[in-house]
């Protein structure tokens, strides 16, 4: 299937730079919908693993073959790349629109404008939202972008052909574009991702420092709240250096603002002034339910049903569930140990509560329902 | 089934002052273990609710009742009215061993002695790391225990016997004895359970203070890193303040541990001094997983599974696994939004991976593999 015999698809034909995960993934995600793709990377490595996934996607030795008389120019190279990058396709590809899918926009944005001089109008910065521990051509998705959000950070200059063109390889591939500027796209993910990120590195350092007897207590102590909030402090430190090193000033702006209320927090503590800690409990409670997408936000019970060690158990309470016509909207596990696997947390929305509980009821499981966490 | 029927049952008869979640559950989890047990609370609302359950559990009106010759007291009440409650108990029964659930320890042992005197040797303090969103004895359930660790916390002059007793209520209960002495549980819940529901709190308190432009792309932006780092500061304030204020100590010493430690990573971060930056997030990784219980250690990958948005798929997908004889390890969803249920990630071991894939495929899934988040 080409592109010229699908008129479903809005783009095309597309140069891709760089066969990584993301890279790679957009070529099998446009490949799926119709689209002509042409892919390099300076690695034959990363060109043969390409080749390998045998998806129709033209790999070629250089940038510049890829790159002529492209409609739409993707840079998925590190931040430090983009410029050349994109220089060079502006050369090949005179008519081309042109983005990028760094994780920092703003800096990346000052030196694709020195580098693209006049062209820069093409020039449309991009963030996809989506990711996966692993890394590579090999761990290449066609699905990774659906339902993800795609930062897409036009400037002043940007031109609305190139805006338009970028946005509809975005929609091509599933994802929902949104449009920030690139100084606030920083600022935000500084918040969201980077500043969570260090948060959760030096609770779990500092718990780890704990010596002496404390330190098998925390082992033994540490519950559902500290897992899930030091869950992102297990990640690769090497991805997490570049990111920090591309985003410095929003980053620490980000972890001054956390210094400073964590400071009026410590003091509160110290004085035992309740009505201070009670605003600050009662605003973050308000402002995490805020926070969480709105789809999450109809009201919600817990059920919470006993699991028995063996396969299947899931699947049977899932099941069943199902069967009532009732989605799962978020699920769990709770109180997993070695000898134990606890019970599977299935989150409804409320309206359709007794009915899974009915289900569940018939199917010999013992549901409990809790009130929503979130509420 | 009466105790005198049921040789297994090693403790009671055990009275319980206080019919709310931890009281009114250890009470059924007791009766369904064939132990006798006299429950009472002052208010008579919760009394009338304990009845209703009708679950073999003798309701007295007033706590000298309750406690008369038993074998065993547990004070399940705030952490103020633990020594009067223990001091009335000890005289209505002069052998009973005295324990209490109270989530901080020391300042409650130094209370408990003035109260008991001479009669401290038979008390040991207890905290089930157990609970739930809901408070109250229609939110009682009698496995709330299972799989969970207990603290006990003898102090010096701790008789054999009552440890013994209050030992085998834990397990009796089907949960694990961990014994701390009073200042190491309090540090560990500190640092493990306090520290990071105020550092989740003020973390989604700076993000929502984002203004402008900035506070929708939060909520847009803001994906599962976000979220986890967040989720308990959606907590009841009301809550945390008397846990809060029941431990000041070992919470300010937490979080100025935790302000010190964040502190160098502001310099790091500033400076852009990469080598200390990976230092902190490869001590901090290391931490993480040794942090996470020894069970969950075993080498995993995530099978992500996109979900179309209809009853039955999650059931239908984990009956896949489970055909195979897979245990499913974790499981959550990614990606959800309103307009698409993204997938359902699935963890299992990683030698059983390509079993649960062949599985999948056969009904009809694309499973994408990923490596293991926590290696």
């Amino acid at each position: 299937m080409s592109a010229a015999t699908t008129p479903a698809a809005p783009v095309g034909p597309v140069a891709i730079c760089g066969g990584g995960l993301i890279g790679a993934s957009l070529a099998l995600a446009l490949r799926s919908a119709g689209t002509a793709v042409r892919v390099t990377d300076r690695d034959p490595a990363v060109r043969a693993a390409l080749a390998a996934r045998d998806a129709g996607v033209t790999i070629t030795a250089s940038w510049e073959e890829a790159a002529a008389d492209a409609a739409l120019v993707v840079a998925a190279v590190p931040p430090s790349a983009v410029p050349e990058v994109l220089a060079e396709a502006a050369a090949a590809a005179p008519a081309a629109a042109l983005t990028d899918v760094a994780g920092v926009k703003a800096p990346v944005a000052v030196a694709v404008a020195r580098a693209l001089g006049p062209a820069v109008g093409r020039y449309v910065g991009g963030h996809p939202m989506a990711g996966s521990e692993r890394s590579g051509p090999d761990a290449a998705d066609p699905g990774l972008f659906t339902g993800a959000t795609w930062v897409l950070t036009p400037g002043e200059g940007t031109e609305d052909t190139a805006l338009s063109a970028v946005g509809a390889l975005v929609r091509v591939v599933g994802a929902r574009v949104l449009v920030l500027d690139a100084p606030t796209h920083d600022t935000t993910v500084a918040l969201v991702s980077h500043l969570p990120q260090l948060v959760a590195s030096v609770l779990a350092d500092v718990a780890a420092d704990a010596v002496g007897p404390e330190r098998d207590a925390v082992m033994a102590v540490a519950g559902p709240g500290f897992r899930d909030t030091t869950r992102i402090a297990a990640s690769d430190p090497a991805l997490w250096l570049d990111v920090l090193a591309g985003n410095r000033p929003a980053v620490a702006a980000a972890l001054a603002a956390f210094a400073e209320r964590l400071a009026e927090v410590t003091t509160a503590v110290g004085a035992g002034d309740d009505g201070a800690l009670a605003a600050l409990l009662g605003r973050a409670s308000a402002a995490r339910r805020r926070l969480v997408p709105k789809a999450l936000d109809a009201p919600m019970v817990d059920l919470v049903v006993p699991l028995r060690d063996r396969p299947g158990e899931i699947a049977r309470i899932a099941a069943a569930v199902g069967r009532a016509g009732v989605n799962i909207e978020d699920l769990g596990l709770r109180h997993a140990t070695a000898a134990d696997r606890g019970s599977l947390v299935l989150r409804v929305r409320a309206d359709a509560a007794e009915r899974a509980e009915a289900a569940l009821a018939a199917d010999g499981s013992r549901p409990q329902r809790v009130g929503d966490p979130t509420a």
